[in-house]
This record gives structure tokens, C-alpha cells and sequence, in this order.
């Protein structure tokens, strides 16, 4: 069985993600062969069954380039990317959807916490050396509308119903999640956003959710609400929020996900009131990041090997 | 049995401390004076035997003013400006403490899930237009020290256990509590500062804490270490507090009391590099305040006439 690893260099992941990281992770009789630049992936990818990607790298015209690929495991979780590099049909794609489930749980307690708390607002107040108390109840019997009830949304609602808070869910299926007191599919999640006090976006960016919250949605919401992203930038309209923080027609946001990354020094975003930026690092622990993706993968590998079905599948159709 | 209530209209607290209110509270057979002004308080000390205070409000020479006063019930928790005022010895003197738990149960995990979570950092890196991503681990396993460990300290405690954290207490008398793994006693706290990934200060403002926390103990804090006060300004340094924070050698704070309140626009406080200031009313919860803590006044009224000992009592040698 031939592996290939390639690491682009250029990704944050790259210095967690070393060679002997992963030959260590992996079993006896797999020849691991390893690259950092183009040129060796092209190597790599001309005789590679199993192609290990951690970081973007570009995988157009794959047929040709490599004829003996089966299957990629990318090491992060977002895969919109890799979907319109057009994969060949025989080459099975999976993601890293899992392993930011722990940091994903508190990440979304804490922006929670810090909108229903008005910590926005007092960030806002604070530039402007102004000493404005807004005080509030404690989060409990708060609703928060959850929209992508996978692996973060999911760690997400159970974190918050600890809190004592409402969840309210929304996914494609629509499937019932113990933590969730309603669920929602699909378009369903409209007729909740007036009653949220809160709504998380932890969705997939794919053709159906790319510019889902928009102006006419946030209006929906009550003046009080916060919006947090954990998904990805491009699902929310950056432009429509900030409008709506600068009219004070919603009381704050958090967004761990942002319409350019890194997010250019001239942006308005970073001088927009009430809004705080974390820069796409919230859900990710470092230490944490590469043993647990590099487990799952091993796990997968065996189930490769014995011709078993793998986990983690993304659904090209669904691109997710 | 007499009883008056003054309510300083320069209080936050005036809002929701009103006569009708107050009166609803009350139990057949208790005779409510009101007053908002300084004649109007003057007038109710003349005949009360209780006062039920809220606000601040000149309590000096009383025996005078107040000849059948024998029980002052102070709406908020912090009493070290009435015992300044010199209270006659058969006084009691009972406060709100408890009144805040819930509120400060959520601030206390809010703010120790910010520090950690480095928020601090991304608002001051906001400010510059800088995306520089700092990722860490989840809280579990992380240490925090909380000083002062009574209705505050307490709920404190049990939030931040519940995270999975590492707490370690102290008090005067190192009594133990369920939720902290070690209780010290005293001084006993200063052994423990090196290992504190966030120092949370819980203290009332009595002459021993006054000034408690300077640079020699954040000194003896490690450099990625937070902390956060939700006592009292001057029982922190915040200018030693500040200097560390402008060199890095303390990744961050989060104050709720200020040195000044409210802090005056000129403090260079509200520059000072990951620092973050709410404030005062990160523990008020404005719906359920003046209901708890007029439940506690009633029942302690229905002691007081019974002749039982009151709960909430200031011990004026202890200063709190
Ligand atoms: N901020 C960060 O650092 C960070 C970290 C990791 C991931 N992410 C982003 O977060 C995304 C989600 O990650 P995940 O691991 O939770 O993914 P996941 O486990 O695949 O879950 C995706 C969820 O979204 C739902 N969904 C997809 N399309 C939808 C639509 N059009 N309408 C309603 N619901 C829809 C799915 O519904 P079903 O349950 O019905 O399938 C599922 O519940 C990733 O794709 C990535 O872009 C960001
Ligand atoms: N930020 C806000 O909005 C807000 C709201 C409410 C209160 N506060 C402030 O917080 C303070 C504490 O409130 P609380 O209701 O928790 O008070 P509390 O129930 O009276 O508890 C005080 C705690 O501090 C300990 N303590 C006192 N002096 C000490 C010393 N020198 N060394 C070590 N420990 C000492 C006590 O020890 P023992 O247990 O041994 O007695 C006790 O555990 C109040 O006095 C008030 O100033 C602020």
C-alpha cells in the first residue's frame, strides 16, 4: 500500500504536521513517502493509492497526474476548496470533521457568553474611553439557533443546554440531537430567528449555504441578538452584519470566520462597533490537533486495508 | 416595629429598589417609611429601628440621629465605606452578599474563558488591524486561583470545576469546599501563584486586602497567566497590573472593579494592552436583584422579630 503526505508549507497546520509525526502514527507496512513542494507531490501523487493533504495544494487533471489515487484524507475539516478542484469519481474524499469538537464546544460557549454578556459592546465602549455599564440576567432559558448540527454545531448545542440555554438546531436532515430541544431542517430555521437570542453558524460553505445569511435574515433577528461564525466567511454577508452593528440593530458579534483570511489591515471589519475578530484560531488546539487527526486517519487506514467502509466521507453531491 | 428606607438616587441600584416594591415585600405589621433625599432620611432615622439602605448615604454620629436604631440592612455587598463611617456598637450591620451568585458564577467561567482563550490579546490586536492568531488548548486541567472563596469565590469555584479546571482556593479561615481541589489559608495563597494560569480575585476591601495583590505577587505569576478581579479596585495594583501587561509579561486581564469608578476618560487604563474593563455590572443581574435580595430582607425581617440571630451579618472586626 502506497502513502503519500504532502504538507504545504505555507499552512499553519505545517509545524505540527512533520514526517516523523506521521510515520509514527502509522502501521507496519505502509511506504510512506513525503513531500513539502510541488515538485514532490507530483512525484508522490504518480504512484500514491492514499494521498494524506494537510493544507491546500493544487489537485486539478488527477486522472493523469495520479492514476493509482483511491483515496484523499484531507487534515482539516472545510473541503469546498478540494470539491471545485473536481475530484475523479474513483477516489474516495475524506475530512478532518471531528477533531475540533472539544475546542468547538468551548469556543461556542464562550462567544455565547461574551454577546449575552455585552462584551462587544463594553470592547466598543473601551476605545472610546466610555464608561458604559449594560447590565443582563444570567444565559439561562436563552435561545441560541444552532444552524449545522455536525460535529461542531453538535458540541456546540451541548456545551450551551449545560448552560441552561434553549437549542434550537438546524441541519439538512434535520435529525433529532439529544441536546437540542427543537430541530429544524433546511429552510426551517427562518421562522426561529426572530426568537433567538443568539444565532451560531457551524455550517459547511457549500453552493446551498454560500451567502445564506444575509441582510433579510439578520433582520429577522430581535435588535438584542448576537451572530458568532464558526463556519466559514463567505456563508454570512460580512457587509450586512457590520451595517446592522453600526445601526445598533443587532448588539454584537463574533466571528472566527471572516470573508478574506487574514483579514486585510484596511478591512472596515476591524473598526466596526461591537463586532470582535478572532483570527480563524479559536477552534484549533495546537497541541491537541495533529495526534487526534493522525489517530482517526490510522483508524481509517485500517479499515483501507480490509476493504471496510471509511468514516469521515465527505458526500461530493451534498460538498460536505 | 419601625422601619425606614432610603434609597440614594444616584444609585444604579435606585431604579429598582422603589417604594411600592419595597413595601410589596414586606410582611403585615411593618411600619414603611421612604425616603430618596437627605431630609427624607433624616426624618426616618428620627424614629426607625431598621434601615434598609440602598445606595450609599452619610451614616456618621447616628446614635444622635438614629436613637432606636439597631439593625442597618445594606442592599449591596461591599460595606467597607459604612464601617469607615464608625456604625454605634449595638447595630448590626447585614449585607446583600449572596444576592450575585448566578451572575457571578457565568462572569467568573466568561472571564476565565476569555483569558485563556486569549481575547484579550485579539481586541488590543483589533485595534491595530492586526490578525495574529494565538491558539491554545482547551481550559480542562487548567489552574486557577481563586482568593476569597465566600459567595463569590464559591459559585466561582463551582463554575470553573465544572469546566474541568484545577481550583485552588483561599480564604482567612481555609475552610474547605466541595469544587477546590486545595484550600489555603491566609497567606498561603502566595506559594501557589507560579502555577496559576489565572488568578481570580474575589475579596472584599477590608484593610488586610487593601493592596493585597502589587507586583511582587503578579511578579510571581507565570508570563501566559490572567487575571481577574470582581471585588474591589484597590485591593489590585492596576498600575503595576498595567506595566506588566504593556511589557507581556501577563497575557491578559479582565476587570470588573476599577480603581476608579467610573473610571475617569483620561485613565490610560483604557489603552493599556490586553486589558479588558466591564464596568461594574459584569455580576448585576438588573431582573432578579432587587426580588433576591428583598426575599433575604423579608426572611431576615421575620428573624428580627422572632428575636433570631439575622443572616448576611458583617463582622465589623473582620471588615466583612
Ligand atoms: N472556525 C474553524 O476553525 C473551523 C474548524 C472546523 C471546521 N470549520 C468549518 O465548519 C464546517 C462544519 O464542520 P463540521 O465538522 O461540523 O461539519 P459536519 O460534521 O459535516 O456537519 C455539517 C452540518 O451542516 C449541516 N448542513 C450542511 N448543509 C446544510 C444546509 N444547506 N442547510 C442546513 N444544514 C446544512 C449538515 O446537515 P446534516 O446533519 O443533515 O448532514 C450537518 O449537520 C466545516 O465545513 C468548516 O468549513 C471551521
Ligand atoms: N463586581 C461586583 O459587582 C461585585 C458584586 C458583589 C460583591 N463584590 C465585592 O466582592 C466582595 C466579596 O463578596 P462576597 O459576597 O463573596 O463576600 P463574602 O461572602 O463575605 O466572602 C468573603 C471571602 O473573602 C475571604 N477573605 C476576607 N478577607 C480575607 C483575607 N484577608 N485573606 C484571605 N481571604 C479573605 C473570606 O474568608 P472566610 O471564608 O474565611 O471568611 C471569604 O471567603 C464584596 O465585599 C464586594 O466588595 C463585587
Amino acid at each position: 500500500m502506497r502513502l503519500h503526505a504532502h504538507v504545504n508549507p505555507a499552512s499553519p497546520l505545517a509545524a505540527i504536521f512533520f514526517e516523523s509525526r506521521i510515520q509514527a502514527a502509522l502501521p507496519d507496512g505502509v511506504a510512506l513517502s513525503f513531500s513539502a513542494s510541488p515538485e514532490g507531490l507530483e512525484e508522490g501523487l504518480a504512484t500514491a493509492e492514499v494521498l494524506l493533504l494537510v493544507g491546500q495544494a493544487p489537485l486539478q487533471d488527477l486522472p493523469r497526474r495520479a492514476p493509482h489515487l483511491r483515496w484523499i484524507s484531507y487534515a482539516s475539516a472545510g473541503v469546498e476548496w478540494l470539491l471545485q478542484a473536481g475530484l475523479p469519481d474513483g477516489v474516495t474524499l475524506t475530512n478532518a470533521s471531528g477533531t475540533h469538537i472539544s475546542k468547538a464546544a468551548e469556543f461556542a460557549l464562550l462567544s455565547v457568553l461574551m454577546l449575552h454578556n455585552r462584551l462587544p459592546h463594553f470592547a466598543t465602549a473601551q476605545r472610546a474611553h466610555r464608561w458604559a455599564p449594560q447590565p443582563v440576567g444570567t444565559v439561562a432559558g436563552r435561545t441560541v439557533l444552532v444552524l449545522g448540527m455536525g460535529a461542531l454545531g453538535g458540541a456546540a448545542a451541548t456545551a450551551l443546554a449545560r448552560q441552561g440555554m434553549r437549542v434550537i438546531g438546524n441541519s439538512q436532515s434535520g435529525r433529532p440531537h439529544p441536546d437540542v430541544a427543537v430541530m429544524t431542517q433546511g429552510d426551517g430555521f427562518r421562522a426561529w430567528l426572530p426568537q433567538a437570542d443568539v444565532l451560531l453558524i457551524a455550517l459547511p460553505l457549500t453552493p446551498a449555504t454560500h451567502g445564506l445569511i444575509g441582510r433579510a435574515e439578520l433582520d429577522l433577528l430581535p435588535p438584542h441578538a448576537g451572530v458568532v461564525n464558526i463556519g466559514r466567511g463567505e456563508i454570512l454577508d460580512a457587509e450586512a452584519l457590520a451595517a446592522k452593528l453600526q445601526e445598533g440593530s443587532l448588539s454584537g458579534a463574533v466571528l472566527d470566520a471572516l470573508p478574506q483570511e487574514p483579514l486585510p489591515a484596511d478591512s472596515p471589519l476591524w473598526d466596526t462597533p461591537n463586532l470582535v475578530i478572532t483570527p480563524h484560531c479559536g477552534l484549533y488546539d495546537p497541541a491537541e490537533y495533529a495526534p487526534r487527526c493522525l489517530d482517526a486517519f490510522a483508524a481509517n487506514l485500517a479499515r483501507f486495508r480490509e476493504g471496510e467502509a471509511l468514516h469521515q466521507v465527505v458526500d461530493r453531491a451534498r460538498g460536505y
